[in-house]
């Protein structure tokens, strides 16, 4: 273990790449569609938000608006830019200048990043020109589903190893130099307690951790020179990786040796790291064999293509190991690789006037949207558990004391009336205005702390790793009514339309 | 629609990335270790191999080599980067004036970047000073495994759909942003026709495409505006997303009324898009309703959650989709997300001295590694189909007039005498001398047509979505010799090592 006293990060941690052209060409021919009709100056009211957890589970760990409301506020197109937009000889001059003035400067309410966030919520809204809104969606999705995702990964796989047991190693078989990098930085978001990734260390502070690979080992004469001369030159975070010619009677007896040697001279050797074979029983063969030999103070680590669910299978079993080196399937997200977050239409309004609530309805109520301003309110016991969360309009203002209905999302008979609520948390917040970030954003640590916290107010039924109980986020009477009636005019009128052919 | 005229790429497609801090932590401190070791001017030999094809199928597409190689090239230590390192207190100074300034020096022989791979063979071999080869393990594994896993998936999807049939749609639910790039670009490399994403087109000149959101349709008053809109501005390439109300009773009378307005004013509408709902039926009755209606030219293009599997199953069933807008599943590679591959150390030498060989053996045969510099020789019959890969030691040079012994990777009593050879191609070539570059890469293009060649020349039963019949990669006799000697010299020794103690 190389442990690294915590650094502060560089002043921005800015993400590495902001371009604006980092969108799907629809966005942009849908702009200038925009531009030159009609709702040129119209105002859009946009929700971003997932209808799924991933994994299987019960809950998402929100990450990525940060990196995300940094990305908008430098976002520019540049000469070269607007010279490859041309180019594609799709765009027209008068759109290409209104382009080359660009500047985000639209409104922005989130969820606090860190914060837990469930089904149907809008972690984000964005208003403000249409344009401008529409614009955002790809970008928005990018920088926002995949750490959220990462993040929850991380939660999930550090609850079933125990805090600070978990060491991201995942950056070789990341998607990419910053699919490793952002993974890492969410990794430590969600709980993990470092990252082999050294440039993740310089970019964001995170602390830095490694052992040896097995080509240490093979490029000495033999295993007990290679364990040597490590110990040697790390005589305080020397992990020695047992696994490259046979684990008990050659790597972990090497090991002891080293250990030993290096007691003896007043160092320590700070742990073994088990890569193959059957972790459970390796662990506890090799813990034993420590301890006889008195170095109970070594500490086992174990790798290889662990995730929340090998972790429980070994916590089930029994075994010795303190710490886990987990890669591959946490910075992938090995079994549900993405995100299923999506960016929707809830409102547009003419200069002016009155916002025009819009949802879209075809695909059933399951991926039905919820239209309108809203705002969620998170309901607490008076112990300070989470209880449910309500979506309501935000014109409403519900008043919590005398308790509220709550309306399940697809299925409007079933409403629940929710009362002794002592906190009723309103989570969306502004975070941008006029296209300008409003406050600094919180350090990483300080966002890793809030996950914590978040993870300890949920029951811990939601918190399971499959068929968790789910938490609810129930529809509030205005929102519902508004929801339900948008619904039969929708359906009313695009059955006159089908009687009475337009012009 | 949106038909980008083809466009040369930025002089240098330079990947955006290229601290020498993306690396795991261990490779620091082993180079440390190697710096204060008498292995400090020892050379090293490395091989990067997969053990298993991705997607359960019988190949994979090597990318990213080029990006790899420009990276090494540029790859330097900046004051900051060395400040960094030096705040963590694991390193000397001595190492961190050595790190000022490392250039890499090395030599890499690779498979040409665009050609078919296979498993355990090297896809690329790595020589040169111990320090620096164990340096680039995690990035090169980074650079190469996620292109060659995309690049495979976009040719599995691109064969079931047909060539030219499908776009890449992926940017918003890819693992961040330069994901999505290199996602953009692998996917063209491996067959895809064009991408959504803009920021791909400009980097690497891919053709860009794209049609229109539901927000768009939601924005207007109704439906029939919406579309009557998009077909005045893109008046030949306008695709019409026609399920945002109801498919076939709203959007596709809609998307025809405004097909024959264009019609008439001399336009033409290139196409409707389905993204929900039953695609095989949905397109098969919009194709009736649109022959019906005269408009026998329109494209139909499906897009939702699709990959090599539900095309195949569209294909079983019959369908009337031109194409296909394929995102999340190929950007991700959801259902295997990371490629395998490795990186190992094959032969150590000392300075003027011969190279020993080193092989790893302790999780059995199926993982064991192959020792010392090795050519792969793909063997061709007269028709120039491939019949099988040949690994061989380098120095041993093979008659393959006369017929060649090929042993199976594993299972030794396996072998199989290879005749009618009528082409041996070495595939390991020079790529790099002395940290220079030795060759321009071939363009996007070239590399695309390389892919499609390459698949032309392999039986189909070989491009099998699942249990593909395996294309054998087998040994030569001499690489064989040697791996069965190394092998019980190992098992010897530590067997020796475990009776008589060392000091």
């Amino acid at each position: 273990m190389t442990p690294a006293p915590f650094r502060e990060p560089r002043e921005v941690p800015m993400h590495p790449i902001s371009s604006p052209l980092a969108t799907d060409l629809y966005q942009l021919t849908m702009m200038q569609g925009y531009f030159h009709s009609e709702l040129r100056h119209h105002e859009a009211l946009f929700d971003l938000f997932f209808r799924t957890p991933p994994f299987g589970g019960g809950y998402a760990v929100y990450a990525g608006l940060s990196h995300a409301l940094s990305y908008l506020e430098q976002m520019r197109f540049s000469g070269e830019d607007l010279e490859y937009l041309r180019s594609l000889r799709l765009f027209q001059e008068d759109f290409l200048d209104y382009l080359a003035e660009f500047r985000f400067q639209g409104r922005i309410y989130s969820i606090p990043e860190g914060s837990l966030v469930f089904p149907h919520e809008p972690l984000l809204r964005v208003e403000g020109n249409i344009l401008q809104c529409q614009l955002l969606e790809t970008a928005l999705l990018n920088l926002i589903n995949f750490p959220t995702l990462i993040a929850t990964k991380a939660a999930r796989i550090s609850r079933e190893a125990g805090e600070d047991n978990v060491l991201e190693f995942g950056f070789r078989r990341a998607q990419g130099p910053d699919g490793g990098l952002t993974a890492s930085w969410a990794s430590y978001l969600g709980g993990c307690a470092g990252t082999s990734n050294v440039w993740a260390g310089e970019v964001y502070g995170i602390p830095v951790k490694g052992t040896h690979a097995h080509s240490w080992v093979m490029a000495f004469p033999d295993e007990l020179t290679a364990f040597r001369r490590y110990g040697e030159l790390y005589p305080r975070s020397t992990i020695l990786l047992v696994d490259t010619y046979d684990t008990l009677r050659s790597g972990v007896p090497n090991a002891i040796r080293v250990g030993l040697e290096m007691k003896e001279r007043g160092d320590s050797l700070y742990g073994i790291r088990l890569d193959s074979g059957d972790l459970a029983y390796l662990s506890m063969e090799a813990r034993r064999m420590l301890d006889e030999a008195g170095l109970a103070s070594v500490k086992i680590v174990a790798s290889n293509e662990l995730d929340e669910h090998v972790i429980d299978a070994l916590n089930q079993e029994g075994h010795a190991i303190d710490l886990y080196g987990v890669g591959t399937k946490l910075v992938t997200a090995a079994d549900d690789p993405s995100l299923s977050g999506v960016y929707k239409l809830a409102g547009i309004r003419p200069p002016g006037g009155e916002w025009v609530r819009t949802l879209k309805i075809s695909e059933g109520r399951r991926k039905s949207t919820l239209p309108g301003r809203k705002q969620i309110y998170r309901l607490r016991n008076g112990e300070g558990e989470m209880i449910a969360d309500l979506l309501e309009l935000e014109e409403s203002h519900p008043d919590f004391r005398a308790g509220v209905w709550g309306v399940h999302h697809e299925l409007d008979h079933r409403r629940k009336h929710y009362t002794d609520i002592a906190e009723a948390e309103p989570l969306l917040r502004p975070v941008m205005k006029e296209g300008k970030v409003l406050a600094a954003s919180p350090s990483l640590e300080e966002l890793r702390k809030r996950v914590r916290e978040s993870m300890s107010s949920l029951h811990h039924s939601h918190l399971r790793l499959l068929n968790p109980h789910i938490y609810k986020v129930s529809l509030g009477p205005a929102l519902t009514h508004l929801t339900l009636r948008l619904r039969e005019e929708y359906t009313r009128r695009w059955e006159m339309e089908r009687e009475t052919p337009q012009g």
